[in-house]
C-alpha cells in the first residue's frame, strides 16, 4: 500500500480525492491537511466520507505520493519543496498546467512561484501523454475543461481534418466553481437558470491552446473560441465542439459521419476511460465515475464537424484524472481503483 | 373587449396563452378547445388557472381571434377554415413559418395542408416584421429557438459585421418538449444532466436560415450550424451566437466591443421586449415575461462575434410573442397585457 | 395613486415587492431603500425589474405608506418613528408578530426595540384579522411558515373538531432564507438534497402558538410541535398538518372526510385566496401568485386530521400578503394588483 | 464467485443492482432478464453501465442465487418456482412483506399468487432480523418508506420510550416512482414543485405497521399515520417521525434528548449501515450507498420525540439492501461490495 496525502481536502477536489481514495486498492490515504479544518475529523468536515477515521492536520507529512488541491499560486508553493526532495506529486490546480510561465503571469495575475519546475512538469491527460505521465515526478492534472475539450477534439485535430478554428460551447454543473461562496452559486440564483460566464475570456482557454497546438499537424496556434457556461446541476460537463472541415479530410455527404465516427474509434481504442458513445449521450452517463463519453458527427449541410463530450467534472475533470495519473506514475494498472459505473439515474 | 379563443389549450403553450390572457385587459379568452379535456372546467386541467371558469370544449366557437396551439399539420388543417372566412390568426405551431411547402415537407414529413395560404401568412417576429404583422390575418409564430438565434444575430448580420458563417449553441429548459411524455423528460433522467439532441439537423433550422438569408446584405444563403441542448430547468432558452467577424465592419482590438454593443443598442432602440443586458444575462431575469435579454460581444483573439440571449421559452418563445402579435393585428399598444417584471428568485 | 416605499429592497421579500408593487394599478413605487445598494438603479441590483426606472437611496422619503424588509429588530427600530408620526406601515420582519415582549427577546435574544407600538400592531393574516387589519396603523406580517400552517389549521382548530395537539411538517424552498449566502444554500450543497433543520425550535413556532390559542374554543396553549424542512426547489411552502380529533367532531369512518371537506369549504367561502382545492394540491399550482392551496382529509384508521397546504412563500407567504394587507388598510379591493394564475409549468 | 441473476433488470431497482453487483468482488452477474428489452445488450439500455458485457434475456438461467425486481404479483409468480426448487432469493417488491395475505389483497388488489411461501419468507431489514435472513432461502427486501421509517422508529418503540401513537411524514426523490412515465413524474410538472400524495393510505403502511407491531413491548398494533411527500430530486428519502413520549421512559427536561441519543447509539452500536449522526442529516450524504442516517431528540416543549433519517432510496431503499441481504444469506460479511462513501455534493 502507498502512504497517500492530499493537500487542502477541504473543498470538492480535496473530498473527491478522499472518496475515491478509499475505494483504491493499492493506496492508503495517510495525511490529509486543511488549513481552517486541521484539527477536526475528516467526517465532521465532510458527513459523507463517515467511514473514514482521520483528523485534518495543517502540515503533510509521511507519505509516499501527494495531491495537492490547493487553488493556484498556493499549490506551487506547497508543491514545490516536496517535488525538490523527490516526492511523486499530481498538481490539480493550474500552477504547472502552461509551460509558459509568461502565459501564466497574463492568465493568473500572479508570478509563477516555481517556474524551474515547469520543465519537468507533464500535462496529466494520460490520453495524450500517456508515456511522459509514467515517467514525471511532478503532473499537472488538466481542468475540467480542458479534459473535456480536449478530448473531444484530439483525434480531428491530429487527423488533420478539421481546419485550426474551434469553437468550444461548455455546459457545466455548478460544483465546478468550488465550495466557496457566492451569489451566483446561492441556490436561488442558480437554480432554474442558465448563463454565460467569462466572456473576456477564461483561464482554461490558454491550456486548451496548448494543448491543441501539439496536437495540430502544423505548428501555428489554431484559432479558438472557449464559451463556458452555467447550468443548474451539480455534476458534470457537456461540451460541444465546432470546426469546419478541412478540404478533403473526410469523404463528402453523409458518408463523412461514418468515416469521422471510425477516426474515434480507432484513436480511443484501448483507453479505458474514453468511450465513443454510439448515441448523443448526457451528462448523467458519467455521473460519479471517470469516464469521458465522446459523441463525433457532422453537420453536412454547414461542412463542420461537432463533437459533444460527457465528463463528471469532479472525477475525470479532476480527482479521477488525478487517480488515473497516480496509478500510471507508480505503475499500477490505470484502472486501479476506478473501474465503476456511473451512478445513474 | 376582444373574444378570443385559443385552440388545444391542452398543452403548455395553450395553458401560458390562458394565463396570459387572464392578464390582458383588452381581451377576453371566450373560447378554449381540447380533444381529451373536453368537457372538463380549465381549472381541472390545470389548477393554476383556478380563477378562470371555463369549460374546454371541443369546436372553437364565438370569437373575434383565434389562437392556434394545436401540432403542426394539424393545427393548419385547423386554421384554414378560420383564415378563408376572414378570421384573424395567431398560429404557434411550424405550418406557415416557411415561405416554401416544399422544404416545410423536407422537415415535416407531410405535405402542407394548406399551401395556398403560405402567401398571406407573416413571419411573427414583431422586431422584424412589425409592420407585415399589423397587416396580417395570419402570423406564424416563430419557434422557441428562432426567437432566441434571431434576435440575437440580426443586428450583426443586417449590419454586415460578421460573415454567413454562423453557429447557433442553444440550452433549452425541459417544457420546451412540451406536455407530452418520453422517457428523456422523465424527471429521473432530466434532473442532472445535459444533452445535446437532434444532432441530425433540428426542425427549427429552416426557419432560422430563412430569416437570416432575408436579413443578410447579401442574398446567398449563409451557412449555420444550430445545435440545440436540453438542461434540467423548466423554463428559459440561453443561446450562444458564434460568427466570424466581417473585414472592415468593426474596429480593431478591444475596441470591438464597445462597437458591436453599440450598434445593438442602436437597433433595439425603443424595441419594448428587446434589451441589450448591461452584464451577461441569465434566463432567470427573464422567467415568465416577455423580455428578450442580448448580450453581444467579440472574442478578440479569435476574431469572433459572440452572443447570448435569453428568453422564458413559454413567453417570448411562444405564448407572450402570440400575443404581441395580436397587440399588433388589433391595433393594441404592443406591450398591452405583457408589460411584467420577470417572477425572481 | 398611493405612494409607497420598500425599506431595505435588496432582500428577496423586498424584491418581491418591488415586482408585485410594479403591477398594481392603485400604488405607486415612490422610494426603495438599501444600505448597501444606495446610488444604483434598481435594475442594476435586480436586472428582473429592468422596467422599473429607480435608484436605491439610503432613507425613505414622500411616501404615504411603507413596507420594511429589514431584518428583524432593525425592523422595528425603523419603523417605529413612522408608525408614531402616523404613516400606515406593513412590517415583513418578525418584529410586530409576538404580543408579548418577552416571548420576542426569547427567541430573538434581543429586548424589543418598540414594546410600546405592540399592543397597536395587528397580525396580519387578513382571513383570521381582516376586520383588525383594515383598522390597523401598523401591521405585522406574518411568518412564511405560519402562514401555510394557520390557513391548514384554523378552521379546525376553531371547530373543535381536533385535539389542541398539532404537529406541523412543513418542507419550503430555499429562497425562504433569504439572499445572504450561507454553506447550507450553495447550490451545490442544496441541490439534490433534503434536511431537517431548527430541531431545537424554529422562531415561527411561537407565532404559530400564540395565533391557534386564539383560535382555540379553550384558552390552554396547544402542544405544537412545528419541524421545518429545507426542500431543493427555490419557491413554495408545503405544510402537512396532523391532529388527533377531538371525540364527536366528525362523524366516524370515511364519512369523516366529507365532513372535513365541506366544514373547510364553509370556513373559506369567499376568501379571495384561499381555496380548498379539490385534489392534493402541488407547491407549483401557487407559483408566483397570492394563493394559499388546502386539502384537508382524515386518516380514517388512525382518527386524525391531515391539512395540506401550499404557498410561494414569497407571495402568499410575505410580499404578496403584504400588499393584501395594504390594500385592506387603504381600502383598495383585496385583491387590487394580485388578481392572477399562478406561472406554470 | 456466486452466479447471481436479476430478473427484471430494466428498471431503476435493476439498474442499481446491477451496477451495485459490478463492484461485488464475490458476486457474478450471470444472467439479467428483461421483457421489453430481451435481445439487446446491457450497455445499450442502460448507457451507464458500459463495462458490462452481457445481453439481456428472457428468462432466468445458469445462477446460484436471484433477484427480482419484477413488480408485485408478477414476481411472486416468477419467484415462487425458483424458491420451490431450492434457489436463494431476495425478492423487491412487496410480495413477501406481508405475512397475511388476506392483509397482502386488501392493500395490492390482487390474490397472493403464492401463499403457501409466505410463512418461511423473512422481512429483510438486517438491523432487525439479521439471524432470520442468514437462515432465510427467500428474502423480502423492504419497501423504501418502511426502511427509513423503521430504522429511525425501532429503538425508541423496543425501548418503550413512546407511545404507540406515530406519525410519519417522508419525503422522497421522484426516482422511488421508478422508471415508468407519468405525468406527475414529468419533469416540468415535479421540478420547482412538491406535493403529498396517497392520503388515502399508502402501500407501505401495512408493512410498518406489521414491523411496529413486532417491536413494540405490548402488541397492539400502534396507531400509524404515514404520509409521503414527492420532491424535486432524483435520490433519497428523508423521513420525520413524531411520537408522544412514555410517562417515566426518558429524564424530563433538556435531559430527554441526550437520553435519547444515547439509547440509540447503543441500539445501533456495531450497525455497519445505520449512523446515529451527531448533526441533522441530509440525504445528500447517503447518496449512492447503503447508508442510514439516524438524528433523535426529543421536542422538549410539546413532550414528543422527533426522529429524522435519511436513506437513498434505490440503495438501502432497494438494491443495497437487497445485497445486503444476499451477503448474509451466502455468509458473506455483511458489507461485501457495499463499503462505499456517499457521492458529494
Amino acid at each position: 500500500m502507498v502512504k497517500v496525502g492530499i493537500i487542502n481536502v477541504t473543498g470538492y477536489a480535496g473530498a473527491e480525492l478522499a472518496r475515491l481514495l478509499y475505494l483504491h486498492p493499492e493506496a492508503q490515504m495517510a495525511c490529509v491537511t486543511g488549513r481552517s479544518a486541521a484539527g477536526k475529523a475528516l467526517s465532521q468536515v465532510f458527513p459523507h466520507l463517515w467511514p473514514v477515521d482521520m483528523t485534518v492536520v495543517e502540515e503533510l507529512d509521511g507519505v509516499d505520493f501527494a495531491f495537492s488541491a490547493l487553488p493556484h499560486a498556493a499549490s506551487a508553493e506547497a508543491v514545490a519543496p516536496l517535488v525538490r526532495r523527490g516526492l511523486p506529486v499530481v498538481d490539480i490546480s493550474a500552477d504547472f498546467r502552461l509551460t509558459d510561465a509568461t502565459e501564466y503571469q497574463r492568465w493568473y495575475g500572479v508570478e509563477h512561484p516555481a517556474p524551474d519546475l515547469l520543465p519537468q512538469a507533464v500535462y496529466g491527460l494520460p490520453e495524450l501523454h500517456r508515456a511522459a505521465v509514467r515517467e514525471a515526478r511532478l503532473v499537472a492534472n488538466p481542468g475540467c475543461y480542458p479534459t473535456g475539450a480536449l478530448l473531444a477534439l484530439a483525434p480531428a485535430a491530429r487527423a488533420g481534418i478539421i481546419e485550426p478554428d474551434v469553437i468550444i460551447d461548455a455546459k457545466s454543473g455548478v460544483s465546478g466553481a468550488g465550495r466557496s461562496l457566492g451569489l451566483v452559486y446561492h441556490y436561488a440564483e442558480a437554480n432554474e437558470s442558465v448563463s454565460a460566464y467569462a466572456l473576456g475570456g477564461h483561464r482554461h482557454l490558454p491550456e486548451i491552446v496548448q494543448e491543441l497546438t501539439r496536437l495540430w499537424p502544423d505548428s501555428a496556434p489554431p484559432r479558438v473560441t472557449f464559451q463556458p457556461h452555467l447550468i443548474p446541476m451539480t455534476r458534470g460537463i457537456l461540451t460541444t465542439c465546432y470546426a469546419p472541415l478541412a478540404d478533403g479530410g473526410l469523404p463528402a455527404g453523409e458518408g463523412a459521419k461514418a468515416a469521422v465516427r471510425e477516426l474515434y474509434e480507432e484513436a480511443y481504442r484501448g483507453e479505458p476511460f474514453v468511450r465513443v458513445a454510439p448515441e448523443p449521450p448526457q451528462t448523467k452517463h458519467t455521473w460519479g465515475n471517470n469516464l469521458c463519453l465522446v459523441y463525433p458527427t457532422v453537420d453536412v449541410r454547414a461542412g463542420r464537424l461537432v463533437v459533444v463530450s460527457c465528463i463528471d467534472n469532479l472525477v475525470k475533470g479532476a480527482a479521477g484524472q488525478a487517480i488515473q495519473n497516480m496509478n500510471l506514475m507508480l505503475g499500477f494498472p490505470e484502472t486501479t481503483g476506478l473501474d465503476q459505473p456511473a451512478v445513474y439515474p
